[in-house]
């Protein structure tokens, strides 16, 4: 785990390819996350066509890494496995419903995670896509995902061709609270993000989108309310269609 | 990463307390988790108190591992501290709906486990409560979490006083797809469930719950249709209650 402290989000890639036996020992490891009452309710697509890379693109805002990787994973919240497997145990499933689709991401965010950091213990990169619940339609189509199967992440892995700097984190005392939850004032605030705003890498960030401040990036560049509203309700669209809602 | 091959769950812990700059270091050093644009969606409610384990023990059923190990985490989806900040930077933070809670939750659950793993890795024990999702407004109202803070997941961590079983797992060729999604048929359900099914602790998890099939003991007994939607009404109103809906 030693690999975690100096790790970086890797989006390039060589031309080598990820062995399939290694790719299979890793997802096989990773299947030791612990799941809701052992049930497994996730699923990976592993795509590895040029094809079906070119047709997921589009619904990851058509980042390079999406076609350059030599492989692409789309993890799944998947109670379809599940629900199929009662119906043939003359069981009654009951699993069409927001909590069920939450439990399913549960398990699903849980092994993605333990994945990647089994890839980058083996000097595997991987860039983490949060893209996958933007659009999620084009993938449930592209991957024709049926009900009770919903994306809920995106990752690209291959063999690391840059060496970025690793990015800042906030200190530890702004992620933290003691047996009830501390609410952010103006001077704690100040405290997180102090350093975090005085980077140069952060203040050319907001020199080059033409902002005050860094928060003015992400509020009305990055993840602007207008953009979240919309996806929102073609995200609990697509979760209607997908069976949850 | 070794210790994910032959890792359990652990529910029984010894009275050795776990250190609070082990646990800071663990903590900080899952911080490298990758995050949505850096933004860090996340925030961990530290529980040593005996007290207030036992104001959220309800909330987890009074499973004895809540009340008896060293220490209960409680990992939030937090878009407060972003939305605090943007608020005290001139900028217009637009995180009052789904998609931020679905991005916030994101960064909550890769976050918890990579801390997981992190805890493993040093020989502590974890066990990861689901039943966070069961009760929110118990937890919310118990850590006093605050509008756009949301608990996404619960982790007791000690030192091991037990000794249990690895559990089973379906085969990986249950969990992947290439290219796109095989749809689950009858043959390749018998295929996958087989050895579970034939498992001499599942069948008498079936006959002490006295049923025919290992699904009907999921769906009749641990996750039924009526609790499922009963929990995903309380949860949907949770979430708009913490205006994430």
């Amino acid at each position: 785990m030693n690999t975690l402290q100096t790790r970086h989000t890797i989006r390039k890639y060589t031309a080598k390819d990820v062995d399939e036996m290694l790719l299979n020992r890793l997802l096989e490891t990773a299947e030791r996350t612990p799941t809701m009452g052992n049930l497994q309710l996730y699923s990976v697509v592993i795509t590895r066509s040029k094809a079906v890379k070119e047709q997921l693109a589009p619904a990851h805002f058509n980042q390079p890494m999406v076609t350059d990787a030599p492989v692409v994973l789309t993890i799944c919240a998947d109670y379809r496995r599940t629900t199929v497997w009662a119906e043939h145990r003359n069981a009654t499933p009951g699993y069409a419903n927001f909590l069920s689709f939450m439990n399913a991401t549960t398990d699903g965010l849980l092994y993605t995670q333990t994945l990647c950091n089994l890839a980058e213990a083996e000097g595997l990169g991987t860039c983490f896509l949060g893209t996958t619940l933007y659009m999620p339609q084009i993938i449930i189509d592209v991957l024709q995902l049926p009900r009770l199967v919903f994306p809920v992440a995106t990752i690209t892995m291959g063999w690391p061709a840059e060496n970025p700097m690793q990015t800042d984190r906030l200190p530890l005392r702004a992620m933290v609270h003691q047996e009830r939850f501390e609410d952010y004032t103006a001077e704690r605030i100040d405290d997180f993000y102090r350093a975090k705003e005085a980077l140069e890498v952060n203040k050319n960030f907001v020199e080059i989108n033409r902002k005050e401040t860094l928060a003015q990036v992400f509020t009305d560049i990055k993840y602007t309310k207008k953009d979240n509203e919309a996806m929102s309700k073609s995200l609990l669209e697509a979760l209607h269609q997908q069976g949850f809602l």
